[in-house]
Protein backbone atom coordinates (compact mmCIF):
# COMPACT_ATOMS: atom_id res chain seq x y z
CA UNK A 1 0.00 0.00 0.00
CA UNK A 2 1.12 3.46 -0.82
CA UNK A 3 2.34 5.17 2.91
CA UNK A 4 3.28 8.77 0.66
CA UNK A 5 1.44 10.82 -1.09
CA UNK A 6 4.96 12.56 -2.70
CA UNK A 7 5.01 12.35 -6.06
CA UNK A 8 8.67 11.31 -7.71
CA UNK A 9 10.43 10.78 -10.76
CA UNK A 10 12.74 7.27 -11.67
CA UNK A 11 15.14 7.38 -14.31
CA UNK A 12 15.32 3.53 -15.48
CA UNK A 13 19.00 3.99 -15.46
CA UNK A 14 20.95 3.82 -18.91
CA UNK A 15 23.91 1.50 -18.36
CA UNK A 16 27.66 2.45 -20.05
CA UNK A 17 29.75 0.06 -21.25
CA UNK A 18 33.24 0.11 -21.68
CA UNK A 19 34.58 -0.03 -25.11
CA UNK A 20 35.24 -3.78 -24.67
CA UNK A 21 31.20 -3.74 -23.51
CA UNK A 22 31.84 -4.49 -20.11
CA UNK A 23 29.89 -2.60 -17.37
CA UNK A 24 31.73 0.48 -16.83
CA UNK A 25 31.17 0.71 -12.90
CA UNK A 26 32.53 3.98 -12.48
CA UNK A 27 30.28 5.83 -15.33
CA UNK A 28 27.39 4.35 -14.02
CA UNK A 29 28.01 5.73 -10.33
CA UNK A 30 28.60 8.89 -11.90
CA UNK A 31 25.45 8.87 -13.93
CA UNK A 32 23.16 7.88 -10.88
CA UNK A 33 24.81 10.49 -8.19
CA UNK A 34 23.64 13.45 -11.08
CA UNK A 35 20.30 11.58 -11.37
CA UNK A 36 19.82 11.65 -7.76
CA UNK A 37 21.41 15.38 -7.58
CA UNK A 38 19.02 16.45 -10.12
CA UNK A 39 15.94 14.79 -8.13
CA UNK A 40 15.31 11.58 -9.69
CA UNK A 41 15.10 8.35 -8.09
CA UNK A 42 16.91 5.32 -9.98
CA UNK A 43 14.89 2.60 -11.30
CA UNK A 44 17.81 0.50 -12.35
CA UNK A 45 18.08 -2.58 -14.63
CA UNK A 46 14.86 -1.95 -16.86
CA UNK A 47 14.37 -1.94 -20.45
CA UNK A 48 16.25 1.11 -21.28
CA UNK A 49 19.39 0.05 -19.08
CA UNK A 50 19.60 -2.78 -21.11
CA UNK A 51 18.81 -5.10 -18.32
CA UNK A 52 17.81 -8.19 -20.21
CA UNK A 53 21.67 -7.73 -21.96
CA UNK A 54 23.41 -8.32 -18.48
CA UNK A 55 23.70 -11.06 -16.85
CA UNK A 56 22.29 -11.39 -13.18
CA UNK A 57 26.17 -11.30 -12.17
CA UNK A 58 26.91 -8.10 -13.56
CA UNK A 59 23.96 -6.73 -12.18
CA UNK A 60 24.62 -7.69 -8.43
CA UNK A 61 28.10 -5.79 -9.14
CA UNK A 62 26.47 -2.83 -10.46
CA UNK A 63 24.36 -2.56 -7.52
CA UNK A 64 27.05 -2.95 -5.22
CA UNK A 65 28.66 -0.20 -7.04
CA UNK A 66 25.85 2.13 -6.42
CA UNK A 67 25.68 1.32 -2.64
CA UNK A 68 29.34 1.34 -2.20
CA UNK A 69 29.39 5.08 -3.45
CA UNK A 70 27.16 5.82 -1.22
CA UNK A 71 23.92 6.06 -3.04
CA UNK A 72 21.00 5.58 -0.59
CA UNK A 73 19.31 2.58 -1.12
CA UNK A 74 15.85 3.91 -0.43
CA UNK A 75 16.60 5.96 -3.57
CA UNK A 76 17.15 2.81 -5.89
CA UNK A 77 14.49 0.69 -7.52
CA UNK A 78 16.13 -2.93 -8.69
CA UNK A 79 14.77 -4.21 -11.56
CA UNK A 80 14.66 -7.85 -11.02
CA UNK A 81 12.33 -9.63 -13.39
CA UNK A 82 13.91 -12.35 -15.77
CA UNK A 83 12.02 -15.45 -17.45
CA UNK A 84 12.83 -17.55 -14.37
CA UNK A 85 11.59 -18.23 -10.78
CA UNK A 86 15.55 -18.87 -9.22
CA UNK A 87 17.00 -15.78 -10.96
CA UNK A 88 13.97 -13.42 -10.69
CA UNK A 89 14.29 -14.42 -6.55
CA UNK A 90 17.92 -13.97 -6.39
CA UNK A 91 17.86 -10.55 -7.96
CA UNK A 92 14.23 -9.71 -5.83
CA UNK A 93 16.39 -10.85 -2.70
CA UNK A 94 19.29 -8.94 -3.39
CA UNK A 95 17.12 -6.03 -3.55
CA UNK A 96 15.51 -6.28 -0.29
CA UNK A 97 18.46 -7.43 1.70
CA UNK A 98 20.20 -4.01 0.63
CA UNK A 99 17.06 -2.12 1.77
CA UNK A 100 16.35 -0.99 -1.88
CA UNK A 101 13.06 0.76 -2.34
CA UNK A 102 11.44 -1.96 -4.27
CA UNK A 103 12.03 -4.46 -6.69
CA UNK A 104 10.34 -3.87 -10.14
CA UNK A 105 9.83 -6.83 -11.07
CA UNK A 106 8.90 -7.96 -15.44
CA UNK A 107 6.94 -11.11 -16.01
CA UNK A 108 8.36 -13.82 -17.41
CA UNK A 109 8.63 -13.47 -20.86
CA UNK A 110 9.76 -15.73 -23.37
CA UNK A 111 6.41 -17.94 -23.57
CA UNK A 112 3.26 -16.37 -24.89
CA UNK A 113 -0.60 -16.99 -24.46
CA UNK A 114 0.01 -17.11 -20.89
CA UNK A 115 -2.83 -17.61 -18.62
CA UNK A 116 -3.93 -15.10 -16.21
CA UNK A 117 -3.20 -18.30 -13.79
CA UNK A 118 -0.02 -19.21 -14.62
CA UNK A 119 1.14 -15.65 -14.46
CA UNK A 120 -0.77 -15.30 -11.16
CA UNK A 121 1.17 -18.07 -9.56
CA UNK A 122 4.81 -16.60 -11.35
CA UNK A 123 4.64 -13.90 -9.15
CA UNK A 124 3.38 -15.38 -5.90
CA UNK A 125 6.41 -17.95 -5.90
CA UNK A 126 8.74 -15.28 -6.21
CA UNK A 127 7.17 -13.51 -3.02
CA UNK A 128 7.15 -16.56 -0.89
CA UNK A 129 10.53 -17.62 -1.86
CA UNK A 130 11.74 -13.87 -0.97
CA UNK A 131 10.01 -14.57 1.86
CA UNK A 132 9.92 -10.67 3.61
CA UNK A 133 7.64 -8.68 4.66
CA UNK A 134 10.20 -5.97 3.68
CA UNK A 135 9.68 -6.71 0.10
CA UNK A 136 8.21 -3.94 -2.21
CA UNK A 137 7.11 -5.16 -5.39
CA UNK A 138 6.61 -3.03 -8.85
CA UNK A 139 4.87 -4.95 -11.57
CA UNK A 140 6.86 -4.22 -15.00
CA UNK A 141 3.51 -3.99 -18.01
CA UNK A 142 5.43 -3.33 -21.06
CA UNK A 143 3.34 -6.11 -23.73
CA UNK A 144 5.00 -4.78 -26.37
CA UNK A 145 8.25 -6.19 -25.50
CA UNK A 146 7.63 -9.21 -23.08
CA UNK A 147 4.07 -10.67 -24.62
CA UNK A 148 2.60 -10.99 -21.59
CA UNK A 149 0.24 -8.49 -20.12
CA UNK A 150 -0.26 -7.78 -16.67
CA UNK A 151 -3.81 -8.02 -16.66
CA UNK A 152 -6.02 -6.15 -14.00
CA UNK A 153 -7.11 -9.18 -12.92
CA UNK A 154 -3.69 -10.33 -12.05
CA UNK A 155 -2.80 -7.39 -10.18
CA UNK A 156 -6.30 -8.03 -8.23
CA UNK A 157 -5.34 -11.19 -6.98
CA UNK A 158 -1.94 -10.36 -6.39
CA UNK A 159 -3.13 -7.54 -4.24
CA UNK A 160 -5.66 -9.69 -2.36
CA UNK A 161 -2.82 -12.15 -1.43
CA UNK A 162 -0.30 -10.02 -0.56
CA UNK A 163 -1.58 -6.77 -0.17
CA UNK A 164 1.75 -5.08 1.64
CA UNK A 165 3.97 -6.07 -1.07
CA UNK A 166 2.28 -5.35 -4.12
CA UNK A 167 3.17 -1.73 -4.49
CA UNK A 168 2.73 -0.83 -7.63
CA UNK A 169 2.87 -0.53 -11.12
CA UNK A 170 5.18 0.83 -14.26
CA UNK A 171 2.98 0.77 -16.84
CA UNK A 172 5.02 1.10 -20.21
CA UNK A 173 2.99 -0.04 -22.66
CA UNK A 174 2.32 3.26 -24.17
CA UNK A 175 -2.09 2.50 -24.02
CA UNK A 176 -3.45 5.66 -22.05
CA UNK A 177 -6.92 3.55 -21.92
CA UNK A 178 -4.68 0.93 -19.62
CA UNK A 179 -3.03 3.30 -17.95
CA UNK A 180 -6.50 5.00 -17.08
CA UNK A 181 -8.18 1.24 -16.04
CA UNK A 182 -5.01 1.33 -13.31
CA UNK A 183 -5.67 4.09 -11.92
CA UNK A 184 -9.20 4.28 -11.49
CA UNK A 185 -9.12 0.01 -10.58
CA UNK A 186 -6.05 0.21 -8.15
CA UNK A 187 -6.65 3.62 -6.30
CA UNK A 188 -4.23 2.30 -3.08
CA UNK A 189 -0.86 1.71 -5.16
CA UNK A 190 1.89 3.38 -6.83
CA UNK A 191 0.40 3.59 -10.77
CA UNK A 192 3.32 4.95 -13.01
CA UNK A 193 3.24 6.08 -16.27
CA UNK A 194 5.95 5.53 -18.83
CA UNK A 195 6.40 8.81 -19.87
CA UNK A 196 6.67 12.92 -18.67
CA UNK A 197 4.41 13.76 -21.67
CA UNK A 198 1.62 11.94 -19.60
CA UNK A 199 2.01 13.47 -16.52
CA UNK A 200 -0.50 16.08 -17.43
CA UNK A 201 -3.14 13.59 -17.86
CA UNK A 202 -2.20 10.92 -15.04
CA UNK A 203 -1.36 13.02 -12.14
CA UNK A 204 -5.14 14.47 -11.64
CA UNK A 205 -6.24 10.84 -11.53
CA UNK A 206 -3.73 10.12 -8.60
CA UNK A 207 -0.56 8.86 -10.51
CA UNK A 208 2.64 8.50 -8.23
CA UNK A 209 4.90 10.24 -10.95
CA UNK A 210 6.50 8.93 -13.53
CA UNK A 211 9.27 6.29 -14.53
CA UNK A 212 10.41 7.60 -17.50
CA UNK A 213 13.58 6.45 -20.17
CA UNK A 214 13.89 10.31 -20.95
CA UNK A 215 14.45 11.15 -16.87
CA UNK A 216 18.13 10.03 -17.96
CA UNK A 217 18.42 13.57 -19.28
CA UNK A 218 16.01 16.10 -18.19
CA UNK A 219 15.46 14.39 -14.35
CA UNK A 220 15.27 18.12 -12.87
CA UNK A 221 12.74 19.60 -15.34
CA UNK A 222 10.61 16.90 -14.72
CA UNK A 223 10.96 16.92 -11.27
CA UNK A 224 10.41 20.86 -10.97
CA UNK A 225 7.45 19.91 -13.43
CA UNK A 226 5.43 17.37 -10.41
CA UNK A 227 6.72 19.73 -7.93
CA UNK A 228 4.71 22.59 -9.27
CA UNK A 229 1.71 20.63 -10.09
CA UNK A 230 -1.18 22.64 -9.33
CA UNK A 231 0.51 25.84 -9.59
CA UNK A 232 0.19 28.45 -11.83
CA UNK A 233 3.96 27.92 -13.05
CA UNK A 234 3.07 23.85 -13.87
CA UNK A 235 1.21 24.49 -17.20
CA UNK A 236 4.64 26.00 -18.85
CA UNK A 237 7.23 23.14 -17.14
CA UNK A 238 5.42 20.28 -18.67
CA UNK A 239 5.06 22.02 -22.10
CA UNK A 240 8.40 21.82 -21.94
CA UNK A 241 9.40 18.52 -20.72
CA UNK A 242 6.55 17.02 -22.93
CA UNK A 243 8.17 19.05 -25.83
CA UNK A 244 12.16 17.26 -25.61
CA UNK A 245 10.14 14.00 -24.39
CA UNK A 246 8.66 13.86 -28.30
CA UNK A 247 11.97 14.57 -29.51
CA UNK A 248 13.35 12.17 -28.36
CA UNK A 249 10.81 9.21 -28.79
CA UNK A 250 11.33 9.88 -32.59
CA UNK A 251 14.59 8.33 -32.18
CA UNK A 252 15.75 4.05 -30.84
CA UNK A 253 15.61 4.98 -27.55
CA UNK A 254 18.87 3.71 -26.13
CA UNK A 255 20.93 4.85 -28.30
CA UNK A 256 19.78 8.31 -28.06
CA UNK A 257 19.55 8.73 -24.36
CA UNK A 258 23.55 7.40 -24.13
CA UNK A 259 24.49 10.07 -27.18
CA UNK A 260 22.76 12.57 -24.47
CA UNK A 261 24.58 11.71 -21.90
CA UNK A 262 28.11 11.58 -23.66
CA UNK A 263 27.40 14.91 -24.77
CA UNK A 264 26.99 15.99 -21.02
CA UNK A 265 29.41 14.21 -19.60
CA UNK A 266 31.95 14.60 -22.60
CA UNK A 267 32.73 10.71 -22.48
CA UNK A 268 32.37 9.72 -25.99
CA UNK A 269 32.08 5.58 -24.51
CA UNK A 270 28.34 6.83 -23.36
CA UNK A 271 27.41 5.95 -26.89
CA UNK A 272 28.05 1.93 -26.75
CA UNK A 273 24.72 -0.48 -26.25
CA UNK A 274 25.18 -4.27 -25.76
CA UNK A 275 24.13 -5.94 -29.74
CA UNK A 276 21.67 -6.48 -30.44
CA UNK A 277 20.94 -2.89 -30.15
CA UNK A 278 23.09 -0.76 -32.06
CA UNK A 279 24.40 3.01 -31.22
CA UNK A 280 22.96 5.98 -32.98
CA UNK A 281 25.55 6.87 -35.63
CA UNK A 282 26.54 10.79 -35.79
CA UNK A 283 24.20 11.96 -38.29
CA UNK A 284 21.38 11.21 -36.76
CA UNK A 285 22.56 12.11 -33.33
CA UNK A 286 23.88 15.66 -34.70
CA UNK A 287 20.12 16.23 -35.92
CA UNK A 288 18.71 15.04 -32.15
CA UNK A 289 20.78 17.49 -31.15
CA UNK A 290 19.52 19.98 -33.19
CA UNK A 291 15.88 19.24 -32.32
CA UNK A 292 16.49 19.22 -28.45
CA UNK A 293 18.00 22.60 -28.66
CA UNK A 294 15.42 23.93 -30.51
CA UNK A 295 12.52 22.32 -28.41
CA UNK A 296 14.67 24.39 -25.45
CA UNK A 297 16.45 21.48 -23.77
CA UNK A 298 18.59 23.37 -21.08
CA UNK A 299 20.83 20.02 -21.11
CA UNK A 300 19.66 18.87 -17.54
CA UNK B 1 29.15 -27.24 -43.08
CA UNK B 2 27.28 -30.53 -42.75
CA UNK B 3 29.93 -33.36 -42.85
CA UNK B 4 27.54 -36.20 -43.33
CA UNK B 5 24.10 -37.06 -45.16
CA UNK B 6 23.36 -38.58 -42.21
CA UNK B 7 19.33 -38.10 -41.24
CA UNK B 8 18.45 -37.83 -37.66
CA UNK B 9 15.62 -37.00 -35.55
CA UNK B 10 16.37 -34.75 -31.96
CA UNK B 11 13.43 -34.80 -29.07
CA UNK B 12 13.71 -30.68 -27.18
CA UNK B 13 13.48 -32.95 -23.98
CA UNK B 14 11.33 -32.46 -21.58
CA UNK B 15 12.62 -31.54 -17.91
CA UNK B 16 11.35 -33.08 -14.91
CA UNK B 17 10.55 -31.18 -11.67
CA UNK B 18 10.35 -32.70 -8.36
CA UNK B 19 7.07 -31.83 -6.49
CA UNK B 20 9.31 -28.28 -4.89
CA UNK B 21 10.16 -27.69 -8.60
CA UNK B 22 13.36 -28.37 -8.30
CA UNK B 23 15.16 -30.15 -11.36
CA UNK B 24 14.46 -33.62 -11.13
CA UNK B 25 18.40 -34.55 -11.98
CA UNK B 26 17.28 -38.39 -11.36
CA UNK B 27 14.24 -38.45 -13.55
CA UNK B 28 16.00 -36.10 -16.28
CA UNK B 29 19.00 -38.57 -16.87
CA UNK B 30 16.29 -41.49 -17.38
CA UNK B 31 14.18 -39.75 -19.71
CA UNK B 32 17.10 -38.88 -21.61
CA UNK B 33 18.87 -42.39 -21.66
CA UNK B 34 15.53 -43.83 -22.87
CA UNK B 35 15.39 -41.28 -25.92
CA UNK B 36 18.64 -42.33 -27.00
CA UNK B 37 18.04 -45.82 -26.44
CA UNK B 38 14.84 -45.48 -29.15
CA UNK B 39 17.32 -43.95 -31.15
CA UNK B 40 16.92 -39.95 -31.00
CA UNK B 41 19.18 -37.13 -30.45
CA UNK B 42 19.11 -34.86 -27.65
CA UNK B 43 18.30 -31.33 -27.93
CA UNK B 44 18.54 -30.44 -24.36
CA UNK B 45 17.41 -26.72 -22.89
CA UNK B 46 15.06 -26.03 -25.69
CA UNK B 47 11.21 -24.23 -25.71
CA UNK B 48 9.52 -27.13 -24.74
CA UNK B 49 12.25 -28.04 -21.87
CA UNK B 50 10.81 -25.19 -20.30
CA UNK B 51 15.07 -23.70 -20.72
CA UNK B 52 13.90 -20.24 -20.16
CA UNK B 53 12.54 -20.77 -16.71
CA UNK B 54 15.62 -22.65 -15.60
CA UNK B 55 18.54 -20.65 -14.27
CA UNK B 56 21.98 -21.19 -16.37
CA UNK B 57 23.49 -22.78 -13.34
CA UNK B 58 20.81 -25.33 -13.16
CA UNK B 59 21.36 -25.97 -16.95
CA UNK B 60 25.11 -26.82 -16.18
CA UNK B 61 23.90 -28.82 -13.32
CA UNK B 62 21.31 -30.80 -15.83
CA UNK B 63 23.98 -31.18 -18.56
CA UNK B 64 26.51 -32.40 -15.75
CA UNK B 65 24.12 -34.73 -14.86
CA UNK B 66 23.67 -36.42 -18.34
CA UNK B 67 27.43 -36.88 -18.94
CA UNK B 68 27.62 -38.37 -14.88
CA UNK B 69 25.33 -40.59 -16.12
CA UNK B 70 27.64 -41.96 -19.41
CA UNK B 71 25.90 -40.34 -22.33
CA UNK B 72 27.74 -39.40 -25.23
CA UNK B 73 28.21 -35.91 -25.72
CA UNK B 74 27.94 -36.46 -29.33
CA UNK B 75 23.82 -37.49 -28.69
CA UNK B 76 23.56 -33.59 -26.78
CA UNK B 77 22.72 -30.29 -28.58
CA UNK B 78 22.89 -27.67 -25.89
CA UNK B 79 20.45 -25.16 -25.91
CA UNK B 80 22.52 -21.68 -24.39
CA UNK B 81 20.74 -19.32 -25.85
CA UNK B 82 19.90 -16.17 -23.66
CA UNK B 83 19.06 -12.33 -24.05
CA UNK B 84 22.67 -11.50 -22.50
CA UNK B 85 26.02 -12.31 -24.44
CA UNK B 86 27.50 -13.51 -21.32
CA UNK B 87 25.74 -15.67 -20.29
CA UNK B 88 24.94 -17.26 -24.08
CA UNK B 89 28.72 -17.17 -24.08
CA UNK B 90 29.23 -19.16 -20.94
CA UNK B 91 26.07 -21.67 -21.64
CA UNK B 92 27.78 -21.72 -25.46
CA UNK B 93 31.26 -22.23 -23.73
CA UNK B 94 30.17 -24.87 -21.25
CA UNK B 95 28.66 -27.11 -24.48
CA UNK B 96 31.99 -26.94 -26.26
CA UNK B 97 34.24 -27.39 -23.40
CA UNK B 98 32.14 -31.00 -23.25
CA UNK B 99 32.17 -32.25 -27.13
CA UNK B 100 28.68 -31.52 -27.36
CA UNK B 101 27.39 -32.19 -30.78
CA UNK B 102 26.33 -28.53 -30.88
CA UNK B 103 24.86 -25.28 -29.53
CA UNK B 104 21.46 -24.22 -30.52
CA UNK B 105 21.06 -20.53 -30.01
CA UNK B 106 17.75 -18.82 -29.87
CA UNK B 107 18.25 -15.32 -31.08
CA UNK B 108 18.01 -12.72 -27.96
CA UNK B 109 14.48 -12.30 -27.24
CA UNK B 110 13.43 -9.45 -25.30
CA UNK B 111 14.20 -6.31 -27.49
CA UNK B 112 11.61 -6.14 -30.44
CA UNK B 113 12.40 -4.52 -33.96
CA UNK B 114 15.95 -5.96 -34.05
CA UNK B 115 18.00 -5.20 -37.28
CA UNK B 116 20.02 -7.30 -39.04
CA UNK B 117 23.50 -5.61 -38.02
CA UNK B 118 22.41 -5.94 -34.32
CA UNK B 119 21.32 -9.42 -34.74
CA UNK B 120 24.42 -10.54 -36.57
CA UNK B 121 27.03 -8.21 -34.41
CA UNK B 122 25.10 -10.54 -31.46
CA UNK B 123 26.40 -13.81 -33.00
CA UNK B 124 29.30 -12.98 -33.96
CA UNK B 125 30.85 -11.84 -30.49
CA UNK B 126 29.26 -14.58 -29.52
CA UNK B 127 31.31 -17.00 -31.60
CA UNK B 128 34.06 -14.77 -30.95
CA UNK B 129 34.18 -15.01 -26.97
CA UNK B 130 33.72 -18.68 -27.16
CA UNK B 131 36.72 -18.59 -29.31
CA UNK B 132 36.77 -22.42 -29.91
CA UNK B 133 37.04 -23.89 -34.22
CA UNK B 134 35.55 -27.30 -32.26
CA UNK B 135 31.77 -25.11 -31.57
CA UNK B 136 28.85 -25.71 -33.88
CA UNK B 137 26.21 -23.45 -33.75
CA UNK B 138 22.83 -24.38 -34.92
CA UNK B 139 20.44 -21.20 -34.94
CA UNK B 140 16.96 -21.36 -33.33
CA UNK B 141 14.08 -19.69 -35.61
CA UNK B 142 10.91 -19.45 -33.46
CA UNK B 143 9.74 -16.11 -34.01
CA UNK B 144 6.65 -16.08 -32.42
CA UNK B 145 8.46 -16.64 -29.00
CA UNK B 146 11.40 -14.55 -29.25
CA UNK B 147 9.59 -11.74 -31.81
CA UNK B 148 13.22 -11.89 -33.24
CA UNK B 149 13.47 -13.49 -35.99
CA UNK B 150 16.62 -14.85 -37.61
CA UNK B 151 16.06 -13.66 -41.34
CA UNK B 152 18.08 -15.59 -44.39
CA UNK B 153 20.23 -12.39 -44.59
CA UNK B 154 21.85 -12.90 -40.93
CA UNK B 155 22.19 -16.61 -41.60
CA UNK B 156 24.06 -15.57 -45.25
CA UNK B 157 26.45 -13.04 -43.27
CA UNK B 158 26.84 -15.89 -40.59
CA UNK B 159 27.70 -18.66 -42.88
CA UNK B 160 30.21 -16.12 -44.68
CA UNK B 161 32.17 -15.20 -41.75
CA UNK B 162 31.92 -18.74 -40.12
CA UNK B 163 31.65 -21.09 -42.26
CA UNK B 164 32.66 -23.70 -40.27
CA UNK B 165 31.11 -22.59 -36.98
CA UNK B 166 26.94 -22.17 -38.30
CA UNK B 167 25.92 -25.73 -38.41
CA UNK B 168 22.52 -25.77 -39.10
CA UNK B 169 18.86 -24.23 -38.47
CA UNK B 170 16.08 -25.46 -36.38
CA UNK B 171 13.65 -23.69 -37.97
CA UNK B 172 10.14 -23.57 -35.40
CA UNK B 173 8.43 -21.04 -37.23
CA UNK B 174 5.73 -23.64 -38.48
CA UNK B 175 5.57 -21.74 -41.47
CA UNK B 176 6.59 -23.70 -44.46
CA UNK B 177 7.10 -21.48 -46.79
CA UNK B 178 10.04 -20.16 -44.48
CA UNK B 179 11.43 -23.41 -44.02
CA UNK B 180 11.63 -23.97 -47.89
CA UNK B 181 13.57 -21.28 -48.55
CA UNK B 182 15.91 -22.38 -45.59
CA UNK B 183 16.37 -25.59 -47.85
CA UNK B 184 16.82 -23.93 -51.16
CA UNK B 185 19.29 -21.02 -49.81
CA UNK B 186 21.53 -23.12 -47.68
CA UNK B 187 22.06 -26.61 -49.20
CA UNK B 188 25.40 -26.70 -46.91
CA UNK B 189 24.02 -26.51 -43.14
CA UNK B 190 21.50 -28.96 -41.42
CA UNK B 191 17.94 -28.25 -41.69
CA UNK B 192 15.49 -28.70 -39.15
CA UNK B 193 12.10 -28.60 -39.30
CA UNK B 194 10.16 -28.45 -35.74
CA UNK B 195 7.59 -31.17 -36.67
CA UNK B 196 7.64 -34.89 -37.77
CA UNK B 197 4.66 -34.10 -39.51
CA UNK B 198 6.72 -32.05 -42.31
CA UNK B 199 9.02 -34.56 -42.82
CA UNK B 200 7.56 -35.47 -45.91
CA UNK B 201 7.72 -32.42 -47.49
CA UNK B 202 11.29 -31.13 -45.63
CA UNK B 203 13.09 -34.86 -46.47
CA UNK B 204 12.50 -34.53 -50.53
CA UNK B 205 14.23 -30.86 -50.10
CA UNK B 206 17.11 -32.01 -48.09
CA UNK B 207 16.49 -31.73 -44.65
CA UNK B 208 18.74 -33.05 -42.11
CA UNK B 209 15.82 -34.39 -40.37
CA UNK B 210 13.81 -32.91 -37.12
CA UNK B 211 13.62 -31.38 -34.09
CA UNK B 212 10.34 -32.33 -32.53
CA UNK B 213 8.72 -31.60 -29.48
CA UNK B 214 7.15 -35.01 -30.06
CA UNK B 215 10.11 -37.05 -30.12
CA UNK B 216 9.54 -37.12 -26.31
CA UNK B 217 6.90 -39.36 -26.70
CA UNK B 218 7.11 -41.47 -30.20
CA UNK B 219 11.35 -41.47 -31.14
CA UNK B 220 11.75 -44.80 -32.07
CA UNK B 221 8.16 -44.25 -34.58
CA UNK B 222 10.06 -41.18 -35.92
CA UNK B 223 13.61 -42.47 -36.34
CA UNK B 224 12.05 -45.60 -38.14
CA UNK B 225 10.35 -43.43 -40.83
CA UNK B 226 13.33 -41.44 -41.32
CA UNK B 227 15.61 -44.83 -41.31
CA UNK B 228 12.56 -46.02 -44.02
CA UNK B 229 12.90 -43.05 -46.21
CA UNK B 230 12.70 -43.91 -49.96
CA UNK B 231 11.88 -47.56 -48.95
CA UNK B 232 7.88 -48.93 -49.53
CA UNK B 233 7.82 -49.10 -45.43
CA UNK B 234 8.04 -44.92 -45.28
CA UNK B 235 4.17 -43.53 -46.19
CA UNK B 236 2.90 -45.53 -43.49
CA UNK B 237 4.86 -45.11 -40.97
CA UNK B 238 5.38 -41.59 -41.82
CA UNK B 239 0.97 -41.15 -41.91
CA UNK B 240 1.36 -42.73 -38.43
CA UNK B 241 3.80 -40.39 -36.36
CA UNK B 242 2.02 -37.29 -38.38
CA UNK B 243 -1.63 -38.56 -36.78
CA UNK B 244 -0.03 -38.81 -33.44
CA UNK B 245 1.74 -35.30 -33.81
CA UNK B 246 -1.73 -34.00 -34.83
CA UNK B 247 -3.35 -35.16 -31.62
CA UNK B 248 -0.45 -33.45 -29.47
CA UNK B 249 -0.57 -30.25 -31.18
CA UNK B 250 -3.92 -29.60 -29.77
CA UNK B 251 -2.81 -29.55 -26.35
CA UNK B 252 -0.76 -27.28 -24.36
CA UNK B 253 2.65 -28.95 -25.69
CA UNK B 254 4.81 -28.94 -22.76
CA UNK B 255 2.22 -29.81 -20.01
CA UNK B 256 0.99 -32.73 -22.62
CA UNK B 257 3.96 -34.20 -23.38
CA UNK B 258 4.65 -34.58 -19.57
CA UNK B 259 1.59 -36.09 -18.75
CA UNK B 260 2.67 -38.39 -21.54
CA UNK B 261 5.49 -39.11 -20.16
CA UNK B 262 4.17 -39.49 -16.87
CA UNK B 263 2.35 -41.53 -18.50
CA UNK B 264 4.99 -44.72 -19.64
CA UNK B 265 6.95 -43.98 -16.40
CA UNK B 266 5.01 -44.45 -13.98
CA UNK B 267 6.08 -41.52 -12.28
CA UNK B 268 3.18 -38.60 -11.69
CA UNK B 269 5.58 -35.74 -10.78
CA UNK B 270 6.59 -35.88 -14.23
CA UNK B 271 3.59 -33.29 -14.80
CA UNK B 272 4.63 -30.59 -13.05
CA UNK B 273 5.77 -27.62 -15.13
CA UNK B 274 7.13 -24.23 -13.65
CA UNK B 275 4.45 -21.29 -13.92
CA UNK B 276 4.03 -19.35 -16.22
CA UNK B 277 3.07 -22.54 -17.93
CA UNK B 278 0.24 -24.83 -15.86
CA UNK B 279 0.21 -28.35 -16.01
CA UNK B 280 -2.07 -30.15 -18.41
CA UNK B 281 -4.88 -30.95 -15.98
CA UNK B 282 -6.57 -34.76 -15.55
CA UNK B 283 -9.84 -34.41 -17.95
CA UNK B 284 -8.12 -33.20 -21.19
CA UNK B 285 -5.10 -35.55 -20.03
CA UNK B 286 -7.79 -38.64 -20.32
CA UNK B 287 -8.83 -37.49 -24.05
CA UNK B 288 -5.12 -36.82 -24.88
CA UNK B 289 -4.78 -40.40 -24.14
CA UNK B 290 -7.83 -41.55 -25.58
CA UNK B 291 -7.19 -39.84 -28.98
CA UNK B 292 -3.43 -40.97 -28.80
CA UNK B 293 -4.82 -44.58 -28.91
CA UNK B 294 -7.12 -44.08 -31.59
CA UNK B 295 -4.46 -42.43 -33.71
CA UNK B 296 -2.17 -45.57 -33.01
CA UNK B 297 0.00 -44.37 -30.61
CA UNK B 298 1.78 -47.29 -29.16
CA UNK B 299 3.69 -45.96 -26.15
CA UNK B 300 6.99 -44.86 -27.86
Amino acid sequence: MRETSLRRVYAPVVTPFKPNLEVDLLSFQEHCKWLVDQGAGLAIFGTNSEANSISPHERSQALRALLDAGINPKNIMVGSGTCSIPETVQLTREAVENHCEGALILPPYFYKNISDDGLYDYFARVIDAVGSDELRIYLYHIPQFTGVPITPGVVERLLKSYPKIIAGIKDSSGDWSNTEQFLSRFPGIDIFPSSEALLEKALPLGAAGCISATANVQPKAIASAIGAYGTTAYPQRQRTISAVRKVVQDYPMVGALKRIVAQRTGEKTWAAVRPPLTPLQDEPAGRLMRELAAAGFQGA
